[in-house]
């Protein structure tokens, strides 16, 4: 038993020099760029740029759509306003003198399990329940999976909104992902287990809890075939946008040092009172 | 003279609460979510995702042509292979447990000025020349710009490619902006430096120093009115795309603690050779 | 059920504006800085480095000897050598011209539960054990704990090296971790988990599997009373300091976007061979 | 006339396989690290963490009284509340579940050249008046400076303090570095800049300008013999003890998706008023 931590580099005997840096992807020769074997030219006018980021993490060109679906989830999900911790932290980054490069990847990198993973879960979810509904049927999965999170005191990821009784997105998404069901271009079987989940959270309440963005998402991303981890990734492509929008409006600004609070209000100390450091501070045994 | 530094907030007297977080950008209210006016519903399904990241940062959606060739220069830059250090860090960000959000965070963040700010410079470029034109005539601006680089011995940024002899993303990105001239959705007025700058750079030298991937999105770019710095962050969410596919590629892969070189290699070790550390190693005067 | 994401500002009605950024760690006056209740100017000159990093996360001073021995874990985990990838992603970031502050940011975001995570792991394993220690006493416990590990095919964090038969940096560690019990400063009960563990995992074995660094501190930030994650947090602020070496050693040097692998060396491509992008790439079904 | 850019590497013919991870800095083999030359095991215990700071960055242990100086500045520069956007972004960062690197990771990345780089400016400045004074005269040096940023509306860096009428910390650090002159340690040339500066811009005014910590600190560093990008640097290590005991905090109190705004308060859309998307948004021209 050994473990490899800290620094140490993945030597198994299998891999040698020629694959260390090896991928799929990109096949890069003097005057020759082929992504997923296309040469970059033909692609270049022929495709859009929803087709380009399928082509780049799927590896085939999206079949009749496909491409339009992605798209319309990655249209609604770019930006939900500047308190978000995600574009508040850009835009502060954007008055600090770190390049928009600096304000982007700030932005992006506070799109973790809390703030920007609701996403990725609720695909786990639909996963998680649609693998069980052969055995137990839609209706028993989906209340099995709601008694357990009530069980837990956890939210069902991708349903209800904080701030939105009804999110907006939610119906423009969803009208998009029947028209393609009706079509016969992806099967729906996600967006049934959602809907059930829905239904079932509505059932005896004053209030329904709708999908939200996240959950609408999920719906379109599972059901195009994607992995939970790459819809994860699609939102943050998406959300990008929102945050170069709020980092280059900063910066357009002008404003140098933004801090997170309007100027009549100064943090509160809330800790032990003044005092003075002792003469001896500390014996060193050593 | 007083300075505005070190955490503290920026006070002038003209902001106050309410517009301390003020945006142009998203108005969200409990059912409702606009983006630059336009009701989010409406923008899913009706705009494609180059079209929303247009509104976003523009303001307003992209005229007759300029969506479609904004979208060929988003299509063409999204990845030269493994071996960039902003894709190379983020397959390495991805094997060490920091999620989708940090490999991306990590990639994203190398695109500095060295490494992802030929666009932009570029950009400046045509503009400083452009506004040149009207006084000294398109050949002499281009010709002292370059003889000032020479005797700096600096390069023209967005010419040259140290591994393309000719950058095979050039020709299909100036024919769209020919196509786009004609057909007169832009003016084709930075082309026209770009063009002299190539022309008076392969004047009397036996190989050509035709425009890259930078220079060929500079002109792009500049013709339908983005800001150098905003052409940076188009430059920031295109690549984007490539490094999600790398993170993605390199999570399948499934290895853990990627090192940066092939298992044959070691680091080298140039430095002092081995010594014992002295017994007393520093006197302390306080 | 509903649920916080995406935005959502937590908006519970216990908290108004003035505690909002409220903290217990810095008083700020005008001409009055104060940490933890100490003024600064008696801060500065009486406690060292050490000290005002335990005095700033613990909120009181270290007491006698305490001090001294997180020094030395401090000190002991600076760096392991450019192949890492945290320090090779910083190399490379600080020649991407994305200043000091760029580099270092890249390199201590890539310390995740992979790369950084197995000292706090460790401690959560030597607190887990010490629980169980009153029920099932000393041995049982550390046994059944090597078992389940050994049963889900994981590594027992903090212990055992790929690199190192014998990790030199034990030694001088755990022999300063009994200074400190011998003086009574610390009890040692996480020192006698963690010796407990490499008996049961050296017997019947050819070859030891003797901590490793992460072990060894893992052992001194428990004995010290930091929780675990903040055995992160200090491991962190150690191995800054060799991200920040390297960084440096890297923009003394001069070179530019500093690709990870030595010139011999190019990507290999191992996907699809190529192809023409089809005529027809989507059917638009919206 | 030819570029490196975009993700081409750096592939001069002087470098070959075994200098590409080259370093000074650290030598390891199996069962041996060593640092600057010395063996890990010897510095634990015998050096302190910012003696080891010292080594690892100059590649030399601190002569007498240099570490102790060293020492005083990375106490005093640790933290300036939480309104500072290093660690507000640090501690949003927190309630977004990035973990302890992703937290330390933002709020190091938004220490750029406007939030974090006034002691590196400063120290530049510093520097050049010196080079200066030989010719000149110290008087004359600064006079011309000081001139030469009044007439561009420039802060002079280091000097100054938007909220501390006199910043708690310059007298006991300029206290240090006068008894670290006298005992010979440093020769102060860097000490009679600064001092000179704040003398004249005093001169003819109602209230001083006293330097600040970023002043202070940079007469330290330079005194110290640090290169300014290196003060940055330092600066940072100081500066992510308090954007790690932010972080902590906002972990253990244990909210989520922090917004940077109190709750009343609420962002305030300015934008275009309400508005349809137009039926036909965009021609496309290819």
């Amino acid at each position: 038993m050994s473990t490899a931590r800290e620094g140490a580099i993945e030597r198994t005997s299998s891999r040698d020099v020629t694959d260390w840096w090896s991928t799929a992807i990109s096949d890069i020769e003097p005057g020759v760029i082929r992504f997923r074997g296309y040469p970059v030219e033909q692609l270049i006018g022929n495709i859009g740029f929803a087709e380009m980021i399928w082509l780049m993490v799927r590896g085939e060109l999206p079949a009749a759509g496909q491409a339009a679906l992605l798209e319309k989830a990655l249209v609604a999900a770019v930006d939900h306003g500047p308190q978000a911790p995600s574009i508040a932290a850009a835009r502060m980054a954007a008055t600090c003198g770190v390049g928009m490069h600096g304000a982007m990847s700030t932005g992006v990198g506070l799109l973790g399990d809390v703030h920007g993973g609701a996403g990725q879960q609720c695909m786990q979810l639909l996963e998680r329940i649609r693998d069980q509904v052969n055995e137990t049927g839609l209706e028993a999965a989906v209340a099995q999976t709601i008694a357990e999170h009530r069980a837990a005191g956890k939210y069902i990821p991708g349903f209800g909104h904080r701030f939105h009784p009804r999110d907006p997105r939610r119906d423009p998404l969803l009208d998009a992902v029947h028209t393609h069901v009706e079509a016969g271009a992806i099967d729906g079987h996600y967006l049934e287990v959602a809907q059930e989940i829905e239904r079932q959270l509505a059932a005896g309440r004053d209030r329904p809890v709708p999908m939200n963005i996240d959950g609408a998402t999920a719906v379109i991303y599972a059901e195009l075939g994607f992995a939970p981890e790459l819809g994860r990734g699609l939102f943050i492509l998406s959300r990008s946008v929102g945050i170069l929008a709020h980092s280059w409006e900063e910066r357009e600004g002008g404003r140098r040092i933004k801090g997170p609070m309007p100027p009549p209000l100064l943090p509160t100390y809330l800790g032990i009172a003044p005092r003075a450091v002792p003469t001896e501070v500390s014996v060193d045994l050593s």
